[in-house]
C-alpha cells in the first residue's frame, strides 16, 4: 500500500510507501565516517591563529581572547556564503533581479574536543550553543540590512560538512527566505479560517494520538512529522507559543539543551550516527512583535536517502519509513 | 564578490559565488563509475522475462512481443512510488490530510545496448524515446484520476540511478505538484501584469544578450538560466509558445532528439560524464486548451554539488559556477 500525506503547512505530499519499509539498518551504510583524529583541524583547540578572530566566546574569566581553554567560539566563516561589507543595491537586469550578496556568515565551534559529536555533549555545554545562538541574533538583528537569520548544522559529509569538527553555521540573509515565507503564509492562512496557530494544534493532535511522539518534557515537545519528507526527520518544538527563537526565556535553554541532546543522541544510537541537517526555523528577525500565527521549532532531518529527478522536478518526497514506525523506534531506545 | 540572483518565475534566490569559481574539472570526483557491462540487467536485451510485460514498444514489425529485437521498451515500474489500482480516496486525520497512493509509474527503457547512455544515441534513436514519452502521455491523461505527469530522467547513481542500464520515468500523480502549482502562479502573476509569456520573455532576453546561450536550432533554444540553482543547469525550450509538452508537433520531434542529444553530449564532454537529472517541466494535463502564461520546457539539472542545511532550511541555492561561465564551457566544446 502506497499513501500520500500532505504538510498541513506549506501543501507538501509526500508518498509512504508500506510495501518496502525501510528499517533502521537499511540506512547503515549512510553512516558518517569515523573522525580521523590527530589531522591538523583549525576548530581544534589550540589552533585558534588558524580561523579569524572570535566574535563570540564562552572561556573562563582569565583565560585570553584567541588563545586556547575556551568552551566554544563564535568566529566569522573563513570561505563566506554572503559578506558582510557593502550595500544592498537590488537592480533589474531586463526581466531578471540581482542583488549585492550582503550578509554575514558565522561558524559556532560547538566545543574544543575533536573526536566529540553534538550528541555527545552535556546538557550544560549544549546549553552553552543555544545561550550563543541566541546572543548572536540579537546582536546581528541590530543590522536593519538583515530580514532573516537561518541557523543550521551539517552533520557528516554527505549531509554537507566540510569539516568533522562539530560545528553550526549561522547566516543572516537580507531578504526572507522562500522556504520560509511559503510557512508564513501557510500558517497564515490557516490562523485566518481557524483564529488558531497552526503548529499549536499539530501540538495537541500529537499529544493526543502519540504515535508520532518521541518524548514530553515540561515546555517541548518532540515527534516525527505526519508528512515527514525525510525519513526519521525529528522536530523540536515548545509547548508555549513563541514566533522567535531568539525571545526563548533563558530558564529555558537549560531544558531545550536536554531535548536537543537526547534526540540527537537517540537518532544516533538508532540509525548508527547518520549523517544530518538541523535547522532552527524562526520568524524573520525584524518582526518587533510576536506573529500569533507563526511557532518556532527545530527541525531534524537525517540524510538517508538520495533526492533525484522526481524530488527535484515536483517537489514530492518519497519517505520509505513511516513516521509512526520512526518514533516508536526512536521512542523505545535506551 | 557574491551575488544574490532571483529566479524570475518562482521567485527562489541563489547565491552566486565569484570569489570561488569552480572551474568544470573542480567536479571530476563527481563523474558517474563506468558500467559494469555483463552484470546480468533486466533491462537488457535477452533479459525481458526479468520485468513486467511492455506497455508500448518500438520493434521491426515481425519480432516477437516481450521478446529481444527492440529498440524501446516501456514497461511498469516493477517497484512503484504508486499504483495504478484503486480509488482517490480523501480523507482528513484531525488536521491532517491523506489520500490513497494511486497513480501510474513506468520505466522507459532507451536501448537494448547496456554500455549505451542517451548522450551516445542517434538523434533517430533519441526520437523514437520523446515520441514514446508523448504516446505514453496521451494515452495516461485519458484516465480521469490522474492531473499531472512527470517525465524525469536519473543518470548515475549519486542522482538515484538505481539501474545504470540507460532508462528514464514516467509518474502519472493524482494531483498537481507543489513544484509546478509554483511555477504556473508565478507566470500567471506575470501573465497578469504584462500579457506575456514569462518564458517567450525569457528566451528573447536570452537570445538577445547571448552571454547564456549554449546553442540555437530552428525551433528550440538551448541555455543555462540566469538563477540556476545547480551548477551547468541547462534548459532546452521550443522558440513557439505551447504549454503541454505532449502537444509537441511530431515533425519536431527529430529536430527537439537532436536538440538533446547534442546538449547531453556537450555536458557529458565538459563535466566528464556527471551524474545529472533531467525533467520534462509540462502543464497539468487535464487542461484541454492551451495555457497563455505558461511554456513547456526540459530542465537538465547536474547533480556536482550537495545540499546541505542551509538550502534545505532557506530554498537558497549556491550556485559555484555562474551560468554565464557555464554557457560559454558548453558552447565553446567540439
Amino acid at each position: 500500500m502506497q499513501q500520500l500525506r500532505r504538510d498541513p503547512i506549506i501543501g507538501r505530499w509526500i508518498i509512504v510507501n508500506y510495501n518496502q519499509v525501510n528499517q533502521p539498518s537499511d540506512y547503515q551504510s549512510e553512516s558518517v565516517e569515523k573522525k580521523r583524529v590527530g589531522k591538523l583541524c583549525p576548530f581544534c583547540s589550540g589552533n585558534e591563529d588558524k580561523t579569524p578572530p572570535e566574535i563570540y566566546v564562552d572561556r573562563p574569566v582569565h583565560a585570553r581572547a584567541n588563545e586556547p581553554r575556551w568552551n566554544l567560539r563564535v568566529i566569522a566563516n573563513k570561505f563566506p556564503a554572503l559578506r558582510i561589507e557593502g550595500d544592498l543595491e537590488r537592480q533589474g537586469i531586463g526581466l531578471y533581479d540581482q542583488m549585492n550578496g550582503v550578509g554575514a556568515h558565522e561558524v559556532i565551534i560547538e566545543t574544543p574536543y575533536h573526536e566529540k559529536d553534538l550528541a555527545d555533549l552535556s546538557p550544560d555545554e549544549v546549553a552553552k550553543i543555544i545561550l550563543a545562538y541566541k546572543h548572536r541574533c540579537v546582536d546581528l538583528r541590530k543590522d536593519r540590512r538583515f530580514e532573516y537569520i537561518i541557523i543550521f548544522k551539517n552533520h557528516g559529509a554527505s549531509a554537507g560538512a566540510s569539516l568533522e569538527h562539530s560545528h553550526s553555521q549561522l547566516i543572516a540573509l537580507p531578504i526572507v527566505p522562500k522556504k520560509t515565507r511559503e510557512a508564513l503564509r501557510g500558517a497564515e492562512l490557516y490562523y485566518g479560517y481557524k483564529e488558531r496557530c497552526v503548529y499549536c494544534d499539530i501540538i495537541r493532535q500529537e499529544l493526543e494520538e502519540k504515535e508520532r511522539l518521541v518524548s514530553e518534557t515540561e515546555h517541548f515537545v518532540v515527534f516525527t512529522p505526519f508528512a515527514s519528507c525525510s525519513p526519521f526527520e525529528t522536530w523540536i518544538i515548545p509547548k508555549t507559543h513563541g514566533s522567535q527563537f531568539y525571545h526563548i526565556r533563558e530558564d529555558l535553554i537549560g531544558e531545550l539543551a536536554a531535548v536537543l541532546q537526547e534526540t540527537l543522541w537517540r537518532l544516533k544510537k538508532v540509525l548508527t550516527d547518520p549523517p544530518f541537517n538541523f535547522i532552527i526555523n524562526t520568524a524573520p528577525i525584524q518582526h518587533e512583535q510576536e506573529l500569533d500565527y507563526y511557532h518556532w521549532h527545530i527541525e531534524i532531518v537525517p540524510k538517508l536517502t538520495r533526492s533525484a529527478g522526481f524530488e527535484w522536478g515536483t517537489g514530492f518526497y518519497i519517505n520509505p519509513s513511516p513516521p509512526e514506525q520512526a518514533a516508536k523506534w526512536l521512542r523505545e531506545i535506551k
